[in-house]
């Protein structure tokens, strides 16, 4: 039978990037989070949710890691061109189906080399906190964080 | 700050779910399975999809799954209302944007007084295997199965 | 900037596949077709349409590739399920948003060690020779087609 | 058997349009491009993506080339009716499913005659790069680029 090639991410360092955030979360007193870990064609490798999360937090999570994947930019960088471009971010929206929030706490997961091999997305606290967190995920398992910071 | 009630499995039982019904996927040697838990509200607590999974399999546990609670019903029951009500049915899967799968391996998980506490659905092998993971992950965690079995 | 990687199929093969096929109709006199070319992860490569082909040509032959990927099985097998599972592939369509078309022409490319490089969609004939267009297409990129054939 | 006429562009046409655009960004060392030509009643013709684009690039470009269609006037006039009227290309882009994408990158081909002949939509650099590469590509053809410059 036909195989499928991982394409990115494992299932083991999405777990290991989940667990390193939510730790993060509990260190610094966070709101309940909802991580999402997609791999780099843009699907699902894991999601967990802390209990006591909002309702849309699953959906809001992986819109920032999908809009992340769908133009190549970290979530700071989205939300940059929400303002400056508003017309194209709404269309862009519309296009993902939602699955486009250009906000801080979605990040591009990347290898030593530059190539994307995933993207976190989190929600639950304020935007910059979130992203915190997926930062410390993604460099726990050895990866490069792209958050679209300008810096 | 307003806090949200846990509504049913907690998210250290979903992730023992998950962790049961892969052990027991890969003890029978199963294709890569996706695995999706929904709290009683019918939202996501945890996602894992195993390495080599093809493309729509979180889609299709996930709807497994949110089917078993959008009528309260297991997996096969539904599956017997497919052939014995086919409008009805089809009908349901539009209402729910899909997310009514009516095959096995959508199993509800209660507690021993009977109350649903969630749904586990799984993708990746023949309906029938799916299930005696979702049954093996939920009796993991110390929870009832409702597979919609008619004995 | 971080970069893509590619998911299997390239740009060049995916042009070759295409190529390929038009030749194999055009050999055949086939009413005008449509090929769509999909990487591993259910990303377009590229799609051509002959000249007269109907309007809605384009996303029945995504949809083939798709539901082909979807499921990791081809066409002739999804097609042979949506007969004996009625209801399951009626959700699935749902869950796809239309893109599982289920009959001959959606087929995978896979490497010589059976790992999924991406899947062809034709559409404009009849499903077999649709389907013998797409086998054409991918046997002469020098890879392996699966139709989803029982034999 | 009734037969469909051509609406504009043929597939050779769009093709050389497409060879020709991509030709134009490799000479400029832009980052990966996707290309989509629709015909003159907004139906795909031909879509290739370069190896490394982004995941939405292809629904981004048709966004661009489409919404050039919809109201017959290039991405650079969308994008100034985006600021000037905001309400109203918010209800254009969810009336039209989010494939009315209101910036640089969308160009109406036309005959010499001033008729409309079909549309480029290119995604993937920064907009006015990507409307060079639309314009090389159009011209290559021997038709008339209509990018919405006021000038």
């Amino acid at each position: 039978m036909a195989r499928y090639p991982t394409n990115g991410l494992t299932l083991a360092e999405a777990n290991g990037i989940i667990a390193a955030a939510l730790a993060k979360g509990r260190e610094l007193d966070l709101l309940p989070l909802t991580v999402v870990v997609l791999d780099a064609g843009g699907q699902v490798k894991a999601i967990q949710r802390e209990d006591g999360a909002s309702l849309l937090r699953p959906e809001v999570a992986l819109g920032k890691a999908y809009g992340a994947l769908a133009l190549g930019l970290g979530g700071r960088e989205l939300a940059r061109r929400a303002q400056s471009m508003q017309g194209f971010m709404n269309a862009l929206s519309d296009l993902a189906g939602g699955r486009a929030v250009p906000v801080p706490g979605g990040v591009l997961a990347c290898g030593a080399d530059g190539v994307i091999r995933g993207a976190v997305g989190i929600s639950g606290d304020v935007s910059a906190q979130d992203e915190v967190c997926a930062v410390a995920g993604i460099e726990a398992a050895g990866l490069v964080a792209e958050t679209g910071d300008a810096a």
